[in-house]
């Protein structure tokens, strides 16, 4: 009986081309359909909820396949687990229904941004945080991200060149916070336009350094002008912490 | 005129062949007296408090070194860290008298070994931890490792064939901590024996699985035989944290 099968995947993407395979690299989604395919023993097609680029990481990443298989739900997971390297993680593998999309059906994500603010690097966060050794302003950094809540037209925060149906996009809520060295940015939104927390990232340490105006979060939003935002963040500082699906599942 | 600078290091020991240069790869020490023979023109050798094996991290490794320079003693920690890959960081660089020297004259180390304790591997920790699935009793592994605590002859707890001209050590103290599924083993000491704190860890493991007594700690400690102790924990969970001296330097 054919079952669709809902994963959580964490992942260290230090290693790996991101999550969709290509050309010059191995993806992690990849990864996990060569590992489902081997357990399950026929081909698998993996959905996950959206790409992650190179370098990016994953807390709580969605995916789902459709297999032929008799295996428990909550042993998929162990089975999976064996078969995987070290930095791709199941944490958790449930049955939903055939029509469930990891893709089309996610309500909202988040994403967490790491920044490590000091003045010497911190060897163990080299992967997982953008360093930045220069004073940051924590409050104008809060008040510049406030602006981007709301349903806006982010065009301004898109990669150059990527192709999207629409670039309005809605942001929920965002939240700065600091443990030590390290500065968590987390943003909360129904989608992400390619590049755009990274976008925000970058903007939010050029305001930190007082290099940009908090005012340039509304300039762009209103002129749709990329260049009045900060450069674009470093991948390994990016966490998609988890994706939410409003049915119950 | 020549001078004695005492480095802190911090340092991933993931690619590195441990402290110590071997024949089968790049040693950590060697990579800090090319940084510094580059920064200071001259043959730089360094003087490490003791070595740590391949795989092996450290928050507060110390080392120091003699050169002819005039750079100031806060500018060698930054113009050292512009040389350094970003897995060595050199956290503080001081000088100290001539005599000193960071492996005769440290007073006491503090090694923390990490487990990863959860029915499913953490992708973040696969460096940093040694990944434990089965549950683990932690209050007889605190009183297993309450026994390790004074001036004993540790021979059961050194690597076969490791030399030493005696294997009297006193561990000053021994704590265990959880926080989420990570658990740390935190263990001071005038010093230790090759191998000492891992064969310590993967004992623990051992009692905490129940596959073990507490008092195997006791009967090694008395028979100075070996093979009553716990395998050799992992090295990717051990980290040098700090060594200690008595003298104001």
């Amino acid at each position: 009986m054919v079952r669709n099968i809902k994963l959580t995947v964490a992942y260290d993407g230090t290693n790996y081309n991101g999550w969709q395979t290509q050309t010059n690299g191995i993806g992690i989604q990849e990864v996990i359909e060569n590992a489902a395919a081997r357990v399950m023993k026929q081909k698998i097609e993996l959905t996950g909820s959206g790409r992650t680029d190179s370098g990016v990481h994953a807390l709580g990443q969605v995916a789902n396949f459709k297999a032929d298989t008799r295996i428990e739900e909550q042993k998929i997971k162990i089975a999976l687990n064996a078969n995987l390297p070290h930095d791709i993680s199941i944490l958790d593998s449930v049955d939903v229904p055939l029509e469930f999309n990891s893709r089309f059906d996610a309500h909202d994500k988040t994403y967490m941004y790491q920044i490590y603010n000091s003045r010497v690097g911190n060897p163990f966060y080299r992967n997982y945080s953008t360093f930045v050794p220069s004073i940051l302003d924590m409050g104008k950094m809060e008040e510049a991200f406030k602006l981007v809540v709301g349903t806006h037209d982010f065009r301004a925060f898109m990669a150059a060149g990527s192709q999207a149906k629409t670039t309005v996009r809605t942001v929920y809520s965002t939240r700065i916070e600091k443990e030590g060295n390290l500065i968590r940015l987390y943003v909360t939104g129904s989608g992400f336009l390619y590049n755009m927390v990274r976008i925000i990232a970058g903007t939010l340490i050029d305001v930190g350094k007082g290099l940009k105006e908090i005012s340039c979060i509304e300039n762009a939003l209103e002129s749709k002008e990329r260049a009045l935002l900060g450069q674009t963040a470093a991948p390994e500082g990016l966490f998609l912490l988890s994706v939410n699906y409003n049915k119950v599942l």
